[in-house]
């Protein structure tokens, strides 16, 4: 094969020892991320749902609904990167519930000095492209942002009205609070923020859901 | 914005509800994959992993290893997929364990069976698309899937390594065991093989994994 620099790069980077080692000091550590509990309980109500498996989760819908980015002809790779990191930082942060205005307070803090700490396990070149895709997600400036956002805000609700709201009732949420919270789903994938708002008022039809 | 066939055909797609409908019902059956039980232990030893976060865990390591792929020039957002996918079937077939003989004799006729039932939930496109990657796959047969294949080996293991050995003990599993059941790792990426032998050793110097 053709040697070029792209390949050249790669070599170099793969023959450094103590590179592979951080990248796998990462990888361990990362694992933590499946004992984060969100308030999200799972379809058949038998637990809360975890931050990896949820990632998990919207990083295959995003390969399934990239249809209903709001943004024709997005990065599904850079959408699907966002989601598979964006909730890293919990692992030290916690994770903090949309609804709880308490928590959202220092939780901008919090998250920061936790991507520094766990993106920095990693070499710089990609420190540096996690801090960016962590960034990028939290900022929602981009069509790719948006649309991850998106999902990331769907997952829940449709979890919820698939569990007979079941985490809404546990703490008190009501429909408006749901739709306020959420809106932004219409930014990244209007066709999506549209059938939750019909799935939504379902769930009030059905009892679901306070109104 | 100019319109192209691109764009038109997606247009249509999102305006069949039918299509919307179906992709959120195959959405909402695969939360099922967070009750799927591995063998594999947290690095914590506090519990099983569920297939689900083992799914996000491996996607991510492609992300950040993909450098250690065997070829050159993958394309990362297939081996992403893959990895995504690759244990879907598991919801109806369940987890067969590397290293058990009798589970896997028929494990091939009840994950085939599982992939009609679980893809088929999907609009036609997508259905195909999904069996399209789970078989590439299974058959290692491309340079993503020998890359993403390198991957679901390794990961258990690195887990394995971390919690001293959980899983092999209360399995009776042996080096050489460990050794031949993931030797493929050096198809897809020979230096994280070269790790993985490196690390095992010491899990035998250690007492943790019967020489």
């Amino acid at each position: 094969m053709e040697a070029h620099p792209q390949s050249e790069l790669q070599d170099a980077k793969s023959q450094d020892p103590e590179r592979l080692d951080r990248q796998i000091r990462f990888i361990l550590e990362i694992d933590r991320l499946k004992k984060i509990e969100r308030r999200t309980v799972l379809t058949d109500r038998s637990r809360q749902e975890n931050s990896a498996e949820h990632s998990w989760h919207i990083a295959l819908m995003a390969v399934l609904l990239s249809e209903y980015s709001k943004e024709d002809g997005i990065d599904l790779l850079r959408v699907v990167k966002m989601l598979l990191v964006h909730d890293i930082v919990e692992i030290d942060a916690g994770d903090t519930f949309v609804y709880d205005a308490v928590g959202s307070e220092d939780q901008e803090e919090r998250e920061r000095a936790a991507a520094e700490r766990l993106f920095g396990l990693l070499p710089e070149d990609q420190s540096e492209e996690l801090h960016l895709l962590w960034n990028e997600f939290e900022t929602r400036e981009t069509p790719e942002a948006r649309f991850a956002g998106a999902l990331d805000r769907l997952q829940p609700m449709l979890q919820n009205i698939h569990s007979e709201g079941a985490s809404w009732q546990a703490h008190g949420i009501r429909f408006d609070q749901v739709v306020d919270m959420n809106r932004t789903v219409d930014e990244g994938a209007p066709e999506l923020w549209s059938l939750a708002r019909r799935l939504l008022e379902e769930a009030v039809e059905k009892g679901h859901l306070e109104p």
